[in-house]
């Protein structure tokens, strides 16, 4: 990230965080602090290949190294009651917590991470992301 | 598991919180048991509406009270960077942990779960649910 669009992205991040961002100070672990939650879904080539599904959960197992990740769940689809809101078509899920936007753009930018889409991308079709900042 | 302790492990997972943990159910949460998420995204028929938005995220946070929920995480699209496998919009989000299967059947039919589609769902238009489980 280039110098100047660090700092107005921090000035970003100051801006839209709530709670702790209010006292000015680097309490980026604290209880309280809201968290921005990123999960996504993918969608195999191969969605009966089981060789393919493992492939991909142990790319997704390598992401836990990155640091600014603070909980990391890996799912595929659960057997609760089918409903048509359900959608329950994907093949595996990664869902992570980060402190804040910075967090997630260091994700986005690791080289575990771009190891990690180099490895696996050629074994999906689909893809789903969904950000979400607490409130 | 036999069917005496079975249903005494099931009554006592009901009836305990996570943070009951600390009273002496070291066994039941622990930090290595799978757990299944349960995310929902919703969209307001009315998605430039504050007071709408405002509504729904008042009766999401009635849900807490829900004792088979371990984590409660109500959010809004994120100012990630935008990218066309990002899907941003949706008005507000509910992602939930349970234990188990069992965790999320009993949120489904509670009282307080039941209340809150009464209240909210004309407010939306659209809902998609994933239930994930941690492998």
């Amino acid at each position: 990230m280039k110098k100047q669009t660090r700092r107005k992205f921090l000035a970003t991040t100051a801006a839209v965080t709530a709670g702790a961002a209010v006292f000015g100070l680097p309490t980026m672990q604290t209880k309280n602090k809201k968290q921005l939650v990123h999960h996504v879904f993918f969608w195999l080539k191969n969605p009966n290949s089981k060789e393919d599904l493992n492939k991909l959960l142990e790319g997704l197992r390598t992401l836990e190294k990155i640091e600014t990740i603070r909980k990391l769940h890996i799912g595929v689809p659960a057997s609760t009651e089918k409903r048509p809101v359900v959608d329950n078509s994907y093949s595996a899920s990664e869902l992570m917590f980060f402190d804040d936007l910075e967090g997630q753009a260091v994700y986005q930018d690791h080289p575990i991470h771009k190891k990690f889409i180099e490895n696996c991308s050629h074994l999906w079709e689909k893809v789903i992301v969904y950000d979400a900042m607490e409130v």
